[in-house]
C-alpha cells in the first residue's frame, strides 16, 4: 500500500488529510505542520510533527505550503529516492528542491476549511520527471478521485490562468449582480437558477454555442440603456466585456 | 380557470406554451404568431392563429415578442378590460400599448428552444398597474412556478443588468478560460466541477465572503505572471477585474 505524509494543514493539506483517513487503499503516516498548534485537529487520528528531522519514510511526500515557501521548504527535504510533490496551480515542478524524486499532485477545486468537499469528482492534474514516479503518482491520486490528468508545468500555469476567470472572475461578476440587487431592493435569490443553469449549460454545451444577452444579439439599444445605469469600476467592466463579446461575434460598438 | 393566449412562439413563448399544455389549472385558449410556418409546431395540441383579428376573448394575453415590437404589437389588441403582459426583462410596462389592462409577467432563466424547462423553479416576476390584476397574474404564475416576486419596471431594468453580469458575462468567462484550455491542449472539462462549486456555492455563501484567487489575496506575483501570459483583450479583462477585485477588498496594484 502506498505511504504518504501531508505537510501543511492549510485549505488543500486539511482536505487531503480527512480524504486518506477515509480510505483504506492509502496508509496516512504522518502529519507535519511548523505551528503545533495546527497539528490538534489531526492528533487524535495520526501522527503529527512539528520538526523536519522527525519526519517518517514515505513512498510520497506532499506540499501543501504557500507558493512562496515551497523552494526553501523542500530544500530541507533530504530522502534521496523518495517522491515530493507540491499541490500548486501556479508554481513549476522546478520549485522543488528537495534532492530525490519531484513531482505535482494539483487538485483543481476552490477549497475552504469548513465546507467537506468529495474528492472523487475533483480533478488532479499530475506531473513527474520520471514515467516510474508518474505510475506512483496516478495510482495515489486514483485512490482518492476518478478525475485523473497528465497536465506539465507549462500547462498548469495556463490552466491556473483558465480557473481565474472560471472561478475567481465568475464570482466576482456575481458579487456585481449582488451589488444591483442589494441597491435596488431585489433579491438576489431570483437570480439563483440562472446562475446554477449557466454553470450546468457548461457540461454539455460549447461556451460560444450558447453565450446570449445584448451584447451577442448586437442590442445597442439595450446596451446603452445598460450602461447608463451603471457608474465606477461595474460600467467599465460591462463596456469592456461587452466590446470583447461583439469582437467576438463579428460586430463592433 | 384562468384562460391564456401566447402571443409569439420564440423561445420563451415555446416554453410557455408546453408548459401551459401540461398543467390542467390553466386553458391555454390559443396561439398567434404572425408567420403561419411558426405555428405548425403546435397546431395538433391547441388553436392557433396569424391573424390578430381572430384572437379569441380570454383572461390574459402573453406577448412573447422582441422589444422593439412590443408598442407597435399591444396597440392592434383592442380588448377594453383584458390583462395583457408582455415577458421583457428590459422593457417598461408601459410600452404596452393595449386599450386595457396592463402587465408584466417576465420569466428569469437563459431559454434555448432546444432545450426542455421545469418552470417550477425559474422565477418569475409580475408587474401590473392595478392591484385586481396582481392577484389574477399571481395566480396564473403560480400555477407553473414555486418562484414568484413582485418586481416593478424601475427593479426590472435592474435586474436585467444584474442578469447580464451573473449570466451572459459569466459565460463570456468560461469562454476565455476555453480559449486558454483550447491553445494549450487542456482538456476544458478540468474546469468543469469548479464552475459547478462556484455557481451552487452562491445559493448559501455572499459572494464577498467567498471570494478567493490572486487579487483576492494580494498576491501580485501571481497577478503578473498571469498577465504576461496574456494579451489582447482577455488581458485587459484581467486587469480590470483584478484592479476591482483588489479596491473592493482594499488593496491596490
Amino acid at each position: 500500500m502506498i505511504s504518504v505524509i501531508v505537510l501543511g494543514t492549510g485549505n488543500v493539506g486539511t482536505h487531503l488529510i480527512s480524504t486518506f483517513l477515509k480510505t483504506n487503499k492509502v496508509t496516512l503516516l504522518q502529519v507535519y505542520s511548523r505551528k503545533k498548534q495546527s497539528l490538534i485537529p489531526f492528533e487524535k487520528n495520526v501522527d503529527t510533527t512539528d520538526c523536519i528531522q522527525h519526519l517518517k519514510e514515505a513512498d510520497v511526500y506532499i506540499i501543501a505550503i504557500a507558493d512562496d515557501a515551497i523552494a526553501n521548504f523542500s530544500s530541507q527535504l533530504k530522502f534521496k529516492d523518495k517522491l515530493v510533490v507540491h499541490t500548486s496551480g501556479s508554481a513549476s515542478i522546478n520549485a522543488l528542491k528537495n534532492n530525490g524524486h519531484k513531482g505535482v499532485f494539483y487538485p483543481l477545486q476552490t477549497f475552504s476549511k469548513k465546507q467537506p468537499v468529495d474528492f472523487k469528482n475533483i480533478p488532479i492534474c499530475l506531473e513527474t520527471e520520471r514515467k516510474g514516479d508518474m505510475q506512483l503518482l496516478k495510482k495515489l491520486a486514483n485512490s482518492i478521485s476518478e478525475r485523473i490528468y497528465t497536465i506539465d508545468s507549462h500547462q498548469r500555469k495556463r490552466l491556473h490562468v483558465a480557473a481565474v476567470f472560471s472561478n475567481n472572475f465568475v464570482n466576482f461578476m456575481y458579487k456585481l449582480a449582488n451589488d444591483i440587487c442589494d441597491e435596488y431592493h431585489i433579491p438576489f435569490e431570483i437570480l439563483q437558477p440562472l446562475i446554477l443553469e449557466t454553470a450546468q449549460k457548461i457540461s454539455t454545451h460549447h461556451p460560444v454555442a450558447i453565450q446570449t444577452g445584448p451584447a451577442r444579439r448586437n442590442d445597442t439599444k439595450t446596451i446603452n440603456a445598460h450602461l447608463q445605469l451603471l457608474s465606477g469600476q461595474p460600467k467599465e467592466i460591462y463596456q469592456l466585456i461587452t466590446q470583447s463579446i461583439l469582437k467576438t461575434y463579428g460586430k463592433k460598438l
